[in-house]
């Protein structure tokens, strides 16, 4: 028996066949053209699918994608990321073009599971998974399962608010002072380009601090400091036994890894700080594949 | 077949006799004592818990005391309120004692357990429950399973850090700009008797403000804000379906509890502002007797 695994991004369409073990065992990747709408993902989903049908016994498809969305009804809200598409029942859409059952969740709740299962949460009683790139996100796992919430909005962490203060940030569609708008790399880019004149985004603001440039680290370390408060948040509330960190802000590790660690210790309680471990992600870019993949068990 | 609670608190100690439905059949209770030491605490329970063994078959005792404790090991640490106790291993002093299995948790973490299974939570998925008194503290239930964390410290959120600025307060033990620093009954009454002059604590701050004193009411907008920030971020952490809100402050939920219900929604994401349902605790004092009875089950 094998599942099937749907990774929908704003930009890329990419499909796994997994077997029981959650190995991938053929893969498939196409430009996702979100804006000829959900018909036409749907279709190029149905195509892979069938054709893998007449292969393999599939037990159940997993998507993950871009929130919000509902996991209990299988509906897409209205993502940023996939413009034009407001309250698609991809589910049923799905289920009635191949006669599988399809089960739908968040993307980083996805990634959350895959870290968790297979990656660098691997054998830890619970995981709280957090990616940080362009927005803020995570996910919570907890005995191998995926804790979904009330509406599907657990782990939605880049709301959180690490600033009360009037005069904090507040970013599109977001709490001011939350997370995401004072940490995400959206927002490294946006203060470097505020303080230092960088228009490359956070990537110009990691190239100047590993140079030794005081204001870029000073970004950095203000980023950091935001984002080990809400590490410390999160583990002041469930106190998970690893914190998993992936997303595009992580590949300057280098830069990030070890001061957000130190801060987020000295945020902890001190029965807290030597227990909790935090790793970087394991599967990277594949974690929300895998994730998908995962999801039906 | 029964079970016994047991109450352990920092001034009294109570004891439960639970039937199966988790009914108080018998109650006792007395004087902790607890600068007597844990061992005159325990022989207490011993003298109840031998009583009851010759009425009743007991399968297994639930205790709840103060933190810090760990739960797995079943230690209490070194908690402010039972001065003296550090690292009493409690469960092996009452097993060697009884003969019955016992099982220790965080007090809160029991109330948690007896809102969700029992009180104002009961019949939805996951509640996390919050009291506001002395300190700020909660706890977390999923699917009717109190969720502990790694080292038994799920539901801190009074170090949650709510206010990042170098001149917030900072509380014995906490963070600075720490949930419990600024929005418990003891911050109530400090911030009262800074600002007002008044001395018998948040008590004081109430009477003002229900009087219409515009500077108490101030107080407790400020408070209530700062616990409307802690309890958007538990929701875009975990998402539960219910938030239960005790503990003694909740004696002036009048004053309370629709500006926080209102400050809450107002930070929240929008697909969840209608959905959340905060509620007032219906077990009140005797949350932590019953949910120490539920904890073996």
């Amino acid at each position: 028996m094998y599942t099937i695994g749907i990774d929908l991004g704003g930009t890329n369409l990419r499909i796994g066949l997994f077997n029981e073990q959650g190995e991938i065992v053929e893969e498939y990747s196409r430009a996702t053209e979100a804006e000829k709408g959900p018909e036409f993902a749907v279709n190029n989903m149905q195509e892979v699918i069938n054709r893998l049908k007449q292969q393999y016994e599939i037990k159940a498809v997993g998507i993950g994608s871009p929130g919000p969305l509902d996991p209990y009804e299988g509906v897409i809200i209205e993502p940023p990321n996939l413009t034009g598409w407001v309250d698609v029942p991809l589910v049923k859409m799905l289920e009635e073009k191949t006669g599988i059952p399809v089960k739908l969740e968040n993307d980083a709740n996805a990634a959350a599971l895959a870290e968790a299962t297979l990656g660098a949460g691997k054998g830890a009683k619970s995981v709280f998974y957090v990616t940080v790139s362009t927005g803020v996100g995570g996910g919570y796992v907890n005995n191998g399962e995926l804790i979904s919430g009330a509406q599907g909005n657990c782990g939605e962490i880049g709301n959180m608010i690490v600033n009360p203060s009037p005069d904090a940030y507040q970013g599109p569609g977001l709490n001011k002072g939350a997370l995401e708008g004072l940490a995400s790399g959206t927002a490294i880019g946006r203060i470097g380009k505020e303080r230092l004149g960088i228009t490359n985004g956070a990537q110009g603001v990691f190239e100047l601090a590993s140079q030794g440039d005081k204001a870029a680290q000073d970004i950095l370390d203000e980023a950091i400091n935001y984002l080990a408060i809400g590490l410390a948040n999160i583990v002041h509330t469930v106190n998970p036994e690893v914190i998993v960190i992936g997303g595009g802000v992580m590949k300057s590790k280098d830069l990030i890894l070890q001061p957000l660690i130190e801060k987020t210790r000295n945020y902890l309680y001190p029965s807290l700080r030597d227990s909790l471990i935090i790793k970087p992600a394991l599967l990277d870019q594949k974690a929300g594949l895998i994730g998908a993949g995962l999801l039906p068990k």
